[in-house]
């Protein structure tokens, strides 16, 4: 478990002016990574470190050699194009450069000056996906949103037996995540209406969104060892947002025996920044079970696990549509959730991926699966919210939604917060669905 | 459709006296693609072409710059620790450049003396994966193997309503992959034996092999692009053997409702030579389904595929135990099977695959699924040929199998072979099961 250290002090503040607002996800305490580049500069993108409003350029900081001891070698793997090498070097490594910027950044930093020129504006930058995920796997830990998915698929046998026992994941697609501000064509699918009489192509009519936290791996294993759960976290990097995109229709009709597929492999998109586990180290909460549930199998429970194997992370998702947009309607909060109310932790999924021996490399990324809550306005999906698409939710502006239309624009959020600590937030996480492409006719 | 040119011409022979052998794997009209260094040397890995019992190093030819045309930027690309940048070139290239080596390879050239020394025996060489895959996709093309699993597992209901429709895939592993030769130990899982009342850890009990073509994607795609049949060859760049390694008691406990995970990804086997489809060429078969059933739908289906989209490969799986070769017992051929029957063309998988957008990537893998055959001799697992364990099968020197035992050897052969044309071969996949690692106990 992370422990907190002088990156927390909550009387920290930064000489970057907007680090220091009430409501700023990224204060001095937070330092989250990201590559970045100049919006449309076409210079070699590279890692930076949010602070504020802005980027701090970890190239260009490079260059200028400022930092001495284990935070000199992090920064410069900080500099490349990607931050896989930077993840690799683990937790203290990250630690001992998340220390060096904090000394920086603060108010009282005599660098204050000299490091002003190192600034970019979030709003002028583009970003690309932190790290070149090698292999991405995505969980289903949420056992509201897996209670609420199956009455509607299985309405006999909702939570099949193992679901309490194993943290049920299928390996997903890498080639097409996609940092923040991706727009994706509505995909066409194979799909089976109920009055048809045979299978039929169709651009999907039932496109949702899934509310994930994203889980970077930072030190990788080596194929045939197991990560026991008290180790699990210190090959974590950092978590982010992920939006798991889902055509429900094609779904239905593909997963069995094998699992989503073509459902959920058109598109995934992540937030830019990745917080790390220190930066979250006081959010950390109990995991528990209600009473009557079963334990873990050994592997799968600790004392550390039950004493702060959770993490206190709000969640939202936020909608808006194109006609929203042009009448000047705010976006709607869909629903909020937290993270905390994940049946399986973070540490668990490293543990259970790695009980086989199944190796894990510095880049790796997990969805932890769409994170429901108890409550119906918790419900991390359209899917849950519209109950399969009987029940339309109303949008502010008049409209109504089952699933997405084209143009919509989906925002995930998440934060941490608790008295006495800073905000930590995790940024945003939007994407908007364009109209589908025309259908092949033929095989053409 | 692969079009037949000169490197297939059955007249040609080597001043490499082995690939002139009737029953070699590598003639001259193969030319397949590996990455290689000599064993244990710590040379950088490079790429190399197959010349029967031979590897021409395709690092140290780059080094003599032989080539024009468009084989040049071709074999400089094979001179890289993959051939992911050679792969992505296209068919052409690799045309090119399997063009300039049966030139340079054939009996009369004027090269030979020249090149020798540029051979390294394939006995002292050892292999890495030819690409860095990014995504590995594993297809269900056999629709014998899904009846027979089907019945296993789902004695009800045994061929899901979506097989005849949807090429049926996951996505695996890619971490886990590699090339033949491997060791690894039986994985440890959740499993839950029938006469048990909860589940529990241990080391697999029923783990298997499956036989399966592995097919690596040449040219990539973009995200958001639809890949049509008609073209969807040009985006292959070659086949070789795939054993997809399953711990079956562990996969009936946790595949519902996302499908296969940890009983799948501890290890996937691949044979080094990556034949490509070129090479294939002459071996092409009418591609049909029986008598009454569904044609594909129409992104699936056109008059190439059904003049030649299959192909007719030849699979085989040998097994030898610690005990047949201490006793010197030649290693037992289990079962033999065919490509030609698969369900599925891999046109029709590259297809399907981009149907909603997905993108790929040069390098990326599929494997075609088990291949089992019609006939009971033609599975292409154990779980199919002891009938889920409760029919052991007999071995030469006495000894009987249900599933894997530690020290079991599993050899995959494919091989093409048809009157009048020059017999191809994929080579050998080879791994050997060790024993399980300790069980955790507790969290540690």
């Amino acid at each position: 478990m992370a422990v907190l250290n002088a990156t927390h002090d909550p009387g920290l503040r930064s000489w970057v002016s907007t680090a220091n607002l009430p409501d700023a996800d990224f204060p001095i305490q937070n330092l989250p990574f990201a590559v970045f580049r100049r919006t449309g500069s076409g210079e070699s993108f590279r890692g930076g470190v949010a602070i504020g409003d802005c980027v701090l350029d970890l190239g260009a900081l490079h260059g200028l050699d400022p930092f001495r001891g284990s935070a000199a070698p992090a920064l410069g793997a900080c500099a490349a194009p990607r931050l896989n090498a930077f993840m690799a070097l683990g937790e203290e490594a990250a630690g001992a450069l998340r220390a060096a910027l904090s000394q920086a950044l603060r108010a009282d930093s005599p660098d204050a000056q000299h490091l002003r020129s190192l600034l970019v504006p979030q709003h002028a930058v583009e970003y690309r996906v932190a790290a070149d995920v090698g292999d991405y796997t995505d969980f289903y830990t949420s056992i509201h949103h897996a209670l609420a998915v199956g009455r509607l698929f299985r309405p006999d046998n909702p939570l099949l037996p193992n679901y309490k026992w194993v943290p049920i994941a299928y390996h997903g697609r890498a080639s097409s995540i996609r940092p923040s501000g991706q727009e994706f064509a509505r995909p066409v699918g194979q799909v089976f209406p109920p009055a048809a009489t045979a299978p039929q192509l169709a651009a999907t009519r039932r496109l949702d969104y899934e509310l994930e936290v994203g889980v970077f791996i930072g030190r990788g294993t080596e194929l045939g060892t197991r990560v026991p759960l008290a180790a699990a976290e210190s090959h974590v990097f950092g978590l982010c947002l992920l939006n798991d995109w889902s055509a429900r229709d094609v779904q239905s009709w593909e997963y069995q025996p094998l699992g989503p597929f073509l459902s959920k492999n058109f598109a995934t998109t992540v937030s830019p920044w990745v917080v790390t586990l220190e930066a979250l180290a006081p959010f950390r909460a109990p995991w528990s079970r209600p009473a009557g549930e079963p334990a873990p199998l050994p592997y799968l429970d600790d004392a550390a696990l039950r004493a702060g194997g959770a993490i206190d992370l709000n969640l939202e998702v936020w909608l808006d549509t194109a006609r929203m947009r042009a009448a000047g309607v705010p976006p709607a909060r869909m629903s909020h959730s937290n993270f905390r109310d994940s049946w399986w932790s973070v540490a668990q999924m490293v543990a259970h991926h790695t009980l086989g021996g199944c190796n894990l490399r510095a880049g790796d990324l997990f969805g932890s699966g769409t994170q429901s809550g108890p409550a119906a306005d918790q419900a991390g999906s359209l899917l849950e919210l519209s109950a399969g698409g009987q029940r339309p939710v109303r949008l502010p502006g008049g409209e109504q939604r089952t699933f997405l239309e084209d143009g919509d624009r989906v925002r995930l959020r998440g934060w941490c917060e608790r008295p006495g600590y800073v905000r930590i937030g995790l940024g945003e996480c939007v994407a908007t669905v364009l109209p589908a492409s025309a259908l092949p006719d033929a095989a053409t």
